[in-house]
């Protein structure tokens, strides 16, 4: 089937552009008033080039028949040279052709489609004159119909209702019962200016001079922009209407568990439905604050996706708005770690997808971040913190003014993750090169950043501080950066030790979880479960917070960057328990890429039973266990089930059952 | 007073963007249909951001109230951290501030008017978060009213009609006098589809299979887009209407020049009409054909503009829309020499206008360009072909597929004009560099490309052919790369040399016309006045052609480049007379920056008697001269007369009198 095509990322660029600039924020003004106004992305924000020409050659032992559709009338499909204007229909003979498409859009960007045979539109059309870079066109599954404008990005929309409305503090409140996100219709009699004040939680709506995100309205009718809420609080009336226009893709969850913990299957749910709500463009970190999108936040996303949705396109999406324009002068959404956690996700979409085209069109993009990313490193090829750059890691306190030891595991990874691309894609120079650095990096990490004394890595060799903190020693256990024997000691000296602060965020848990699932430590992360995630619900939670802290009550809860409502009560990067069930409960992993090999190794972890499906490039698998029998049932081959130290193949749409 | 600011380059991405998609061509297709379509840029073409963010920071001594003006609605105007919309009046009290531009637009570009006083929106303020380059403000002296969108050109347009009109060829053909650019408007009783062929001559206009620039016409009222032409031929109709609104900028001829040879005169009033049609969003090469901006088409459009109009604005938008967007992948306009010569062409424009400002502005975007020069010199810091890129030089056969000494000479000179501009904004690392490598091109040109035997620069030391074209040598001339000796010898063996083939653009006659002057063999130029331009005038040229050969008859002086009409009626690059006539006739150039100093070297060359007038930054520089007196008059300090071995200071505003 012919698929829209463009200039590669353009589409990206652009749904970026358009998203990075929604963000609004309310402000009191000196006069008292309180308005929502626009809100200028922190980092720099690309646009698509207004041009494209792509072409193909090839030779046809058929005739066929070209017809011509492009989103601006600035354009040409030249067939062997002939330029035709849109709409034309020309018939082209068996023997070789070229057909080169142009054109030119005042705004937004250039697409083009062409239905035919051996020369329809897909990936097959080169970007013209591009330096002998030989760069594919760019294309979305989500744009196959001539009818189609790529600019248009295809949300579905229903339409809801709030589940209850009352008159409160002069105004009326309505609640739609849990966090949503759309376009807010209101029908206000009065006609009135005011601010209308939205809240994921009771309070903030209320709170009229401190709720984060407003609507201006002025008139009896109003549709806003899409927004992020529970509540909608209209101020200074007796009655109106309220009702949304939920705004959301239609991913189909082809993945599911269930187990005999009613709270861990609420909990699945709601992760869900977080993921559901984060999923739009790209993968944002949230939906209310600033709906942009954050590599690390993405990264995350991109596992929990992998064992929910397994929607491939929305991936790519987001790495390359993440990506975005050239040249590269700042890092990822500005954060060092950032960048590393980007390279070494495109490897895992490999993994788990098999779509060895995109590595191969964005291998190239790669290679441009690596030249930025080399330009900053210290003598050592080590990561040494510059200027503009964001150290984040986690919202936690680190010694990090110095070159810390958590960003020098995510360049290593990414090295790594590199060394792999580049064996892929045959790049022998860059194969040696990454491996080298890798294995350099990982060397000196363990030389330098290791302290016997305390039997961990600390952030900062250099400080003299001494300070540990989780994150390097998890990263060193999660991406096998260190000996047996020092791992067994970070164990012990960090992750069980209450003397080491906690980790905070669902962020950072995700990491945490999958290190302590990877050793074997299930019960870590079941309790986590229960006592992090679980308390949330227990606290009313419909999505997943962006930081959970169980010390703080009320509206603490809401605080966050200085403001009293800033903090995200739906955000994405909660819902790895969806990620952490499938791969360590179900036990469905891959071991080639796009499942070509996987295992399943369940395990019943704290529960009586559980079953579910993980969705792959090519079918389901679905897996049940309790403690009297396995049960594995899967529309592909390749599979191996491991119970102990017993494998027994997995045939495609045979059930398995083991008895244990 | 305030201007439109936004960031630096947007406004010139933005008009170069749109006006070089605008190019047409006529297409006959397999039918037999003719019809204008849409001709793909050769280069690639950039587009500006979308986002803005521009900042101030101040100390008042005296209240304020600041005026926001923004071409979109996503915009604030950020007062000490609190965010204004559109619109919005704010006082500020004395004391320390900071303003804050931000907006994004879908498509376009962003731009910000502030009215107030020190505050009010200039070049003062700064890109903000641009990796501490400290850009400043983009602006243009055209747009100072609130009321103003720097995203339409103010072209100012005049109702035209033809001067003549008759029945042939079974349809309608107008004659609009002269060469013309505009929108046409046509009244065709009959409404019928058809093709509208325009010509610069008679012949191409009548010839509708092969004309170049055409209008698809299809209904009783039509109004093209802007075109060139001076006929226009309405096939297969009795009777219909035409008139053209002439779309140009209202630019005032400062310089003057006139002598007691009328041709001469009709010649210098002949290539300000050329200028003034080729005067746009940028200097243009040709109105008809591509109307693109190139780069060393506009070099010599700068020039004649020092003793035209003194235009700095164009001067500026040209060099900005020629360096285009980021990265740099390619030479300017995929020429090599047109790189060099950009890079020269800023330290001219200093040098006429004095404009620092422009200089501090540019400068690292020239290093830029540096950065991808040199990323293709060999090993010596000579320039070697590379694979894309196009070695222009002229139009004319030279052995051009090695490492060619035009080129070595033309690098040289941007290596010595970014050592003056190094110098002047303090870089002293690129001083240095820029200063060693001029020199050691020079010594090797000197070594590796003059032949002895020949007594000139061969265009190829390494090919063995020896092969001597006019263009190195007269570089050598024009610019003193070469020892007096040598100098001679070029002269007797290359530029008196009928052997050597004849220079045939009016685009290198502007080199060999500038180095004869140069050194005092006057006569050379204006024998060619006569013999190439007059000879053109003859032949009945409203505008200077692109190319001219005077062995050529009819219809042949048309053809270029293959296509019957494809040859440009109306070049830029034809204008030089103006700049020379002004230069060594009234003998008027700067010896400092903005005319400081100057000096007036009048000669009569072959004229009984010559007088004008030469524009600076910040006055005129009258002068006549005759066989028996000179007479200047300047509304500057600064001047020098010099008549042979004398000299006289020239008093702003006094009228200085030497009797011969």
């Amino acid at each position: 089937m012919a698929k829209w095509i463009w200039h590669p990322g353009s589409f990206e660029l652009y749904h970026s552009m358009l998203l990075h600039n929604r963000r609004t924020t309310s402000k009191t003004y000196p006069d008292g008033t309180r308005k929502s106004v626009y809100y200028y992305p922190m980092w720099r924000i690309d646009s698509p080039s207004l041009n494209a020409i792509l072409e193909k050659k090839a030779t046809i032992s058929v005739a066929e028949t070209l017809e011509f559709y492009s989103n601006t009338d600035t354009a040409n499909m030249v067939v062997d040279g002939i330029a035709y204007g849109v709409g034309a229909r020309v018939k082209i003979e068996p023997g070789e052709h070229t057909v080169c498409l142009q054109g030119f859009k005042e705004s937004g960007f250039v697409a083009f489609y062409v239905k035919g045979d051996v020369f329809q539109t897909d990936r097959t059309y080169i970007v013209k004159g591009d330096e002998g870079k030989n760069r594919h066109a760019g294309y979305s599954d989500y744009y196959t119909d001539p009818a189609d404008n790529p600019e248009v990005f295809k949300f579905s929309y229903k339409r809801l209702y709030p589940v209850s409305k009352k008159q409160i503090n002069g105004g009326v409140l309505f609640d739609f019962g849990k966090e949503i996100f759309g376009k807010v219709n209101l029908s206000l009699l009065d006609g009135k200016e005011r601010y209308v004040s939205l809240g994921e939680s009771y309070e903030e709506a209320l709170d009229t001079a401190y709720s984060e995100i407003g609507l201006n309205v002025n008139g009896k009718e109003h549709t806003s922009g899409s927004v992020a809420f529970r509540y909608i609080f209209v101020p200074d009336i007796e009655n109106c209407e309220a009702s949304v226009d939920f705004e959301y893709l239609p991913l189909e969850n082809r993945g599911s568990f269930e187990c005999d913990n009613e709270m861990v299957n609420k909990l699945w749910d709601v992760c869900a439905y977080t993921m559901l709500l984060n999923s739009r463009e790209a993968f944002f970190d949230g939906i209310k604050r600033d709906r942009w999108v954050w590599s690390g936040d993405a990264y995350q996303s991109y596992f929990v996706n992998y064992y929910l949705a397994f929607d491939s396109d929305i991936v790519r999406r987001s790495v390359r708005m993440l990506r975005g324009g050239d040249p590269i002068k700042k890092h990822i959404n500005t954060i060092s770690d950032y960048t590393f956690l980007w390279i070494s996700s495109v490897w895992d979409y490999y993994l788990y997808t098999g779509d060895e085209d995109f590595v191969r069109d964005i291998y190239p993009e790669i290679l441009d971040v690596w030249e930025f990313v080399e330009s900053r490193l210290d003598s050592d090829g080590m990561y040494k913190r510059q200027p503009d750059d964001w150290v984040f890691i986690d919202w936690s306190s680190f010694d990090s003014n110095g070159p810390i030891s958590a960003e020098q595991m995510l360049l290593a990874r990414a090295y790594e993750t590199t060394k792999k691309f580049a064996s892929l894609v045959g790049d022998s120079a860059w194969e040696k090169h990454a491996t080298e650095q890798f294995e350099k990096i990982v060397k000196k990490t363990n030389e330098l950043y290791w302290n016997e004394e305390k039997g961990a890595f600390v952030d900062d060799y250099k400080s003299g501080k001494e300070n540990v903190t989780r994150h390097a020693n998890i990263f060193a256990l999660l991406f096998d950066y260190t000996s047996e024997e020092r791992k067994e000691k970070i164990i012990k000296n960090v992750i069980f030790n209450d003397e080491i602060t906690k980790i905070t965020t669902p962020y950072f848990e995700f990491y945490e979880l999958d290190a302590m699932c990877k050793i074997g430590s299930f019960k870590y992360m079941t309790d986590m479960l229960n006592s992090y995630w679980g308390e949330m619900l227990r606290l009313g939670a419909t999505t997943i917070w962006e930081e959970f802290d169980p010390t703080k009550k009320g509206i603490e809860h809401y605080e966050m960057y200085g403001g009293k409502y800033e903090k995200s009560l739906c955000h994405a990067w909660g819902a790895s328990p969806i990620y952490l069930l499938g791969k360590y409960a179900l036990g469905v992993y891959p071991t080639e890429n796009g499942y070509k090999k996987y295992e399943v190794k369940p395990s019943l972890m704290c529960f009586g039973k559980i079953k579910g499906t993980v969705p792959t490039p090519n079918g389901d698998i679905f897996v049940s266990l309790d403690g009297e029998k396995v049960e594995v049932l899967s529309e592909i081959d390749g599979g191996t089930l491991i119970l102990g130290e017993n494998k027994y193949e997995i045939k495609k749409n045979e059930r398995l059952e083991i008895a244990l």
